[in-house]
């Protein structure tokens, strides 16, 4: 069509890292990959290619989106996903933040850290990172979470703008380079696996920025990773600067280069794709693109772009794409951030078959259009699957098919019960229906203090709502029940009577209902936020200076009824409040002084 | 920082285009922006700029979602809205579709095309734009709508590649060239301003692509738009493409070169920014990026690139870019098409005051970030606006500030009285109150059928649901009234009792519930789809041979009840499946043989 010849990328470097040895973090046996992968397009491209290194922080970056804050339960059921996606870093958390993280980030290293399911053909585990600052403290702190797994990275940063040296710091550019080789020496003693962030890359002096990667290097940094932390960067502008630390920093390649990127302009995915053909070899993204503001890069965008132009990009992956609806799925439920149906590649619109309209259908996907097949991506069988008559058979194997086989009796039973309980209601129960059902289930957690027990409501459009609930309180092992008139209807009124029984001032921050599937009888996933209403309070009790201030806690809740839907996720948010309470007491929790979000990378 | 010498897209074709002589569309005298509109900030660039087209194809392309149908009203509420955003160029429908696109398209030029609110500076009106097939008899109905307003376009278009002409079209290519300039001569004679897109772009063989568009050219086409159709090109092809295209395209200088890219990896903006700096002088883009399968370009984040880089792209924008959030919301509420809180530049979180989190925010804005201010884009004042006291001026005198300066008197009068009642129970209402209000007004038809006049509830956890519901219907003057049980809770015994009173079988395709602000007496707003179940009616009335099949309504609906709420939200859409249906009945519905989502543009 076009000379193949016209390409504004500069081809030299492209051939210059196509040389760069295997680094020790990809000692994967290539010729078996480049053998065995089906999934995998680069076979079709005769020049033998660089790994790309997929590293995803979705517990990390992704976790710092405004309002999400996961579960050591649900942080592990998203790493057991991103393993059997075939990631190959995982970055856990941040360690230092508080005990509750540690704990998070030493549970996934020990429990998903060996895991080899649906990694057989990489030949690996994934790799565990922890992210530091470049202190000691920080670092050692790091490791001990991190070491549990057989592959582990400590992922240490530090800021090389002036204005942030000046401002933030307040140190000078040597001690800046004395303080980021020292952090890199350290970490190296205790793991032969370091990553170094330069913080504010972007507003960095560029020859000062050389030097101090010099020195992380010499240190013995195995990755360096180049945040566009402002988001800002257009994809030459962050091409260029890939190139131009590649070129001008000695010992450059002896380290994977890596990019991360925000989607503040909506440039994250280009630009992550201008650093792959600039010569990163490492990419940070995120499901969904979830991370602070507008977000990280989106994991599955970036991936698919290579996928769909196996030619066009100098590396391959070993992602297994078929697992990327399903990790979106999880990650969208368990975060409670919504994906809009325009979202590339994982929105409901993506595909042409999910819209319910298939007028030219065969013709627009034979004839007209190349889109990515849903199947690439595993996109959910949403026809019927299984209804009242299956048995914990039939359950059981639909579970394996949608990738759930680690699932131990325990929790296949339980399962089991609230399939056999919708079943009950619901005729046809799909894929979405089960794995409502399941994300319910990671969510909810085996100490939870209340447990809803009835609902009564009445309610009408002139009357004031009157509901009446009863919960258990599993700690002091009593029922407590309670009415309260809602002025704004019942689901508002189970609210009131709930704050009664737990004797709480709570404030609504945002709530959110979505019909699982189609029909009258579809379940309904209730998101909401709260947060403890602190000023209005007039319970004495409520004052408590260990708690968090500001803590927002993210409560889900399914049903085939919206109102006990409601119910549920007010429950589970209440909670999480509770549980995050007790860890505040015994020293467990967040540390306040020390807040995750001032992490800007 | 780095050389500024360093471009890798070819200087001498924006060198080239600058030397452009300003075409017929945009004779506004130049000097007049360049000095008074200080919102845009090319005064910052030395060289002259070209001025870039906004063509904006929300009405267009992004109603072509699946699940998107916006009544005509609503259609005129997003143009008016577009029109003091001061997008140049609205792409108001397809004409030919169908009585009631014509009639939307007509409405709008009649209506939206004369305005100058908030263009005073711009010094003209928008520009209407109707599209069309190759054909003499699309072109002519697609003049007869748009030819009401002062400034109109015709836009026509025709597949170019083998594969199309070979399956689709079934001709030749000498025939494609005929009728493309035929298409194009005919249209000139009926108005001076004509685009042609040249369908499937990116799979048609270049060369004969190039003899096309001289064709049309010379057929007097004033635009000529290249559609990446297949969403699937990354950044340098598609500059290549066009950079390539004005090269080898005799006459290219006599015309404006456009872009439209799709989004299905997440490239839309990239692209269209590689089209700007490869020569493009047009951009087609949507609010929000809504559109087929993962949309089109977001019109915001070309914008705001553009806005935040001056320097970098050879063009500047009119675009009042205080009006984008407002837009936005506006798009995202009447067409049902949520925005994820991770969107770029309209995302909840893409501006950290909105996330509630403000720890270090000071810092993070003044020192690390150069994050766009959320007063840029018209970001809404979340504080207290209007209580319970507050009067008819106060209220009339937050419309406006909020934009709503035309309103009739009526729909004031309307509006206050919903403000009113909204105001006997909720303390605080603020501007999304507001917009949440306005915007169902908007939904809900003048003449609508149906009416809710009472809803009352009885339910609980381990209870069947009992709804009785009172509709008023309007074309026989009579109150019904009926109760229904719900195995799955209240809401759906409403619509279930609902379901009775309307005598119809009704699908329920998707449902959602968000609350439009914080706290416990938050207006809940509920969007759902339906569609008749046709497949298992019992109903002899059902079948209507003239009724679209597979035709899906959006119903939405706000109260402070979530119940009631989505009772109007059900009654809104069952008012308009019946409108439809009289549509259809009189001529003015949807052509079914001739479906819009046939066009791959």
């Amino acid at each position: 069509m076009l000379s193949k010849s016209f390409n504004f990328y500069s081809s030299s470097i492209t051939k210059q890292l196509i040389r760069l040895p295997f680094k020790k973090l990809t000692t994967v046996n290539r010729s078996t990959i480049f053998l065995s992968l089906k999934q995998c397009r680069y076979i079709s491209h005769e020049v033998p290619k660089d790994k790309l290194i997929v590293f995803d922080t979705t517990l990390r970056d992704g976790e710092q989106s405004p309002g999400v804050t996961l579960k050591t339960e649900e942080k592990l059921e998203i790493a057991r996903q991103l393993s059997s996606l075939g990631v190959d870093v995982i970055e856990a958390g941040f360690p230092i933040a508080s005990q509750g993280d540690f704990e998070a980030v030493a549970r996934i290293a020990k429990e998903v850290g060996p895991l080899m399911t649906g990694r057989e053909k990489i030949g690996k585990p994934v790799i565990i990172a922890g992210l530091s600052r470049a202190a000691e403290k920080d670092i050692k702190r790091c490791f001990e979470a991190v070491s549990h797994a057989p592959l582990h990275r400590i992922h240490t940063f530090l800021a090389t703008s002036d204005i942030h040296l000046k401002y933030k710091l307040k140190f000078d550019r040597e001690e800046c380079r004395r303080r980021a080789a020292a952090a890199v020496a350290y970490a190296r003693t205790l793991c032969d696996d370091v990553e170094f962030s330069s913080e504010d890359s972007g507003r960095s002096d560029m020859d000062f920025l050389c030097r101090v990667l010099e020195d992380v290097i010499e240190a013995g940094a195995t990755t360096l990773n180049i945040p566009d932390t402002v988001g800002y960067n257009n994809p030459e502008e962050y091409g260029r600067l890939i190139k131009y630390l590649i070129k001008n920093t000695r010992g450059s390649d002896k380290v994977i280069w890596s990019t991360h990127c925000h989607d503040d302009l909506g440039l994250a995915t280009a630009n992550t794709l201008s650093g792959i053909l600039n010569g990163a070899r490492q990419i940070e993204v995120s499901i969904n693109g979830i991370g602070e503001r507008a977000g990280n890069t989106p994991f599955e965008e970036v991936v698919m772009n290579i996928h769909t132009h196996p030619d066009y990009y100098p590396v391959y992956h070993t992602i297994n794409t078929q697992q990327i609806y399903r990790t979106s799925h999880i990650v969208s439920s368990l975060s409670g951030m919504i994906i809009q149906p325009n979202k590339a590649i994982v929105g409901a619109n993506a595909f042409l078959h999910e819209s319910g309209i298939h007028q030219d259908g065969v013709l627009k996907n034979k004839l007209t259009y190349e889109i990515i097949r849903p199947e690439d991506v595993g996109v959910f069988n949403v026809n019927l699957v299984l209804g009242k008559l299956s048995g914990r058979n039939a359950f059981r194997a639909r579970l394996e098919e949608l990738g759930y086989s680690n699932m131990s009796e325990d929790d296949v039973n339980t399962a089991f019960e609230s399939f056999k309980a919708l079943a009950d209601t619901k005729k046809r129960i799909t894929d979405h229906d089960i794995l409502a059902l399941l994300s319910d289930q990671v969510s909810s957690s085996k100490s939870q203090r209340f447990e809803l027990q009835s609902i009564q409501v009445v309610s009408g459009t002139h009357d004031m709502s009157t509901a009446t609930v009863k919960l258990k309180d599993n700690s002091h092992n009593k029922e407590l029940i309670d009415a309260a008139i809602g002025p704004s209807g019942p689901i508002m009124a189970v609210f009131g009577a709930i704050q009664r029984l737990v004797q709480r001032k709570i404030r609504l921050l945002n709530y959110e209902v979505r019909a699982v599937s189609e029909g009258m009888d579809a379940l309904g996933k209730v998101s909401l936020r709260i947060t403890e209403d602190i000023d209005d309070s007039e319970n004495g009790e409520v004052k408590d200076s260990k708690k968090p201030s500001n803590a927002v806690y993210l409560g889900n809740g399914t049903d085939l009824d919206v109102v006990t839907a409601s119910a549920k996720a007010y429950v589970n948010a209440i909670n999480r409040m509770f549980e995050e309470e007790i860890n505040a007491q015994t020293g467990r929790g967040r540390v306040l002084s020390f807040n995750r979000r001032i992490v800007d990378i």
